[in-house]
């Protein structure tokens, strides 16, 4: 039976994700969910109606924001990170793994342990944000894996995130943009220029250069960054919905006019609410290792735990990895890179 | 009598600023207001009811967005930036001037026709953005003036924002983040790690690394970055506020039930607007050149113009040229950094 394994360890609300590991295993009664934490917390949080497809594996030990990832990888070996890495490794039948706890450590051990595809120089971290447009997702490669990329990792990156749609939302030619700081070609420091004439060269759907205004708009499905450049704009676009929404909310108490207001449109701003909140689209998918391995948020939910889920049997059933694996012969030539292999 | 002087070609809505610069005019007799542009369309959006300190500068030719910048500025002499510039550079009693063109042509046609203060590395655009605090309001260093600074750029930029905020919001030691993919020290890019280490030996109330999705907090007065990414964040936020207050004026529509409750909630909400809205605060300041230069959205209206006029006003009473100008001295021992003079 093909499993899906969710790290615990290092997240914020472990009784969260384990909600929606429980969750998880229902919605998909054939496949395995295998959560790996302390045996203890999840025994008391799934309690005795665990569904039968819910396997526990003990780990010991933990990563936390604290430990340097390289150095944690290696020194703890019982910790809930390096034992899911394990058992992704040993056997096909683990089709991916979710984890909630450190960025650096979870994108060190897929690196180090799981491994690159071949022929891909670096793996790239892409989530996805809501937009403007119902239902219309945008997502980010890279949000933080790398922060001084050569130009050619951006080409890879937008291969990569190419067949990531493509897998997940079934949009066969996704819109691709190249994050600058203006939308005319010949605009951006000397990385994104250099990008901008690789992605040219690229058989994609190339929209040329945004602002990050636009990220929302809901034009592009992918959009192109530096992991430093995507991570201010994932990070931007995440607190401002916070804060705008923090200040509309304060407005609705502002008086009692505006209480009454408030109470009548609870339902509309709460369905606004939901549609905003990333926990709905799952983790960031961390692509161009050789399993799929998805990367939540430390504050992990029920909700974002089982679409985490969701989204890896989906791209597992989509046959991403195979996907990227063909066209990484294929795309190393486009970009005219010269790698040498396990570079 | 000193005079600011109100560059109009290029923008969006040229009644508009003429507009502001008539309020400007009149909330500040003590100084002329000089508008720049064509004679015709100012006389007319200015009726038979000008202010006597409202100045008239015609300009018979705009540089455009289309325009590239450094052949712009030195083949149309009688375009109204050009002009503008002339005017500030012919006198002490101009004490500064507002465009709402290009943002290229004004950077550069400052930069070059201007100049920049003596050891001053480059100069640095530093807009406002207001915070979930009520009132206070971040300054960004720099917002897209440089893609691709050296450090000792950046280090020169907190030096100068510093000043810039004294003068005009009144704050003695304001708090200075460096914009980053993380909190931590050694998060960043090798470029941030560089500047980190550089502020962290300047006199300023260095509060270290900070996350985009901490921008708007209201934690600091300043944030640092490289012109690429400062852009992507002042994008970011203003894109996805519009995209949220979008989408709540949606829900507030989506039912009969809802649009009682907005309407109830209209005043509220209004106000909130109007907190959110950048005209508000007035243009971006152009650090580092020898005179004051505000740089206002291009689609300026009576408000932003009105507030950039104010703005140079008070940084002139505060004498922030002077401060820079004194402090570059220093300054430069302080960062390290061996600058050829007029480089």
């Amino acid at each position: 039976m093909k499993s899906v394994i969710i790290d615990i360890g290092g997240c914020d609300y472990p009784q969260k994700m384990i909600a929606g590991a429980v969750n998880a295993a229902k919605a998909f009664p054939a496949y395995n969910i295998v959560v790996v934490g302390d045996e203890q917390t999840i025994k008391a949080a799934v309690g005795d109606k665990a569904p039968v497809n819910l396997v526990i594996e003990h780990a010991s030990d933990v990563i936390t924001n604290y430990d340097v990832p390289t150095r944690a990888i290696r020194q703890k070996p019982d910790s809930s990170l390096v034992k899911a890495i394990g058992l992704l490794n040993s056997s096909d039948d683990y089709i991916g793994m979710i984890s909630g706890g450190s960025t650096g450590a979870v994108l060190t051990g897929a690196t180090l342990l799981v491994g690159r595809i071949k022929g891909v120089l670096r793996p790239v971290l892409a989530p996805f944000m809501p937009t403007a447009v119902d239902g219309k997702l945008v997502c980010i490669a890279d949000s933080g894996a790398t922060v001084d990329p050569k130009p050619e990792y951006l080409a890879q990156y937008a291969v990569m995130a190419e067949k990531y749609v493509r897998a997940l939302l079934g949009i066969e030619k996704p819109r691709i943009a190249l994050l600058s700081n203006g939308t005319e070609d010949d605009k951006g420091d000397a990385r994104t220029k250099a990008v901008h004439e690789l992605l040219k060269q690229l058989p994609i759907d190339f929209a040329g250069n945004m602002e990050a205004r636009d990220a929302l708009t809901g034009d592009y499905d992918i959009i192109i960054a530096d992991g430093f450049s995507g991570n201010v704009l994932l990070k931007a676009v995440e607190g401002t919905a916070k804060m705008v929404m923090g200040q509309v909310k304060k407005a609705m108490f502002s008086s009692f006019k505006s209480k009454i207001g408030a109470l009548l449109m609870k339902k509309s701003l709460y369905s606004l609410k939901s549609k905003l909140d990333y926990h709905a689209y799952g983790g960031a998918a961390f692509l161009g290792v050789k399993k799929l391995v998805v990367k939540t948020h430390g504050s992990s939910n029920e909700i974002s735990t089982k679409a985490s889920v969701a989204n890896i049997i989906k791209m597992h059933e989509n046959h991403i990895l195979e996907d990227i694996k063909a066209e990484m012969e294929t795309e190393r030539a486009a970009v005219s890179v010269a790698v040498p292999d396990g570079e």
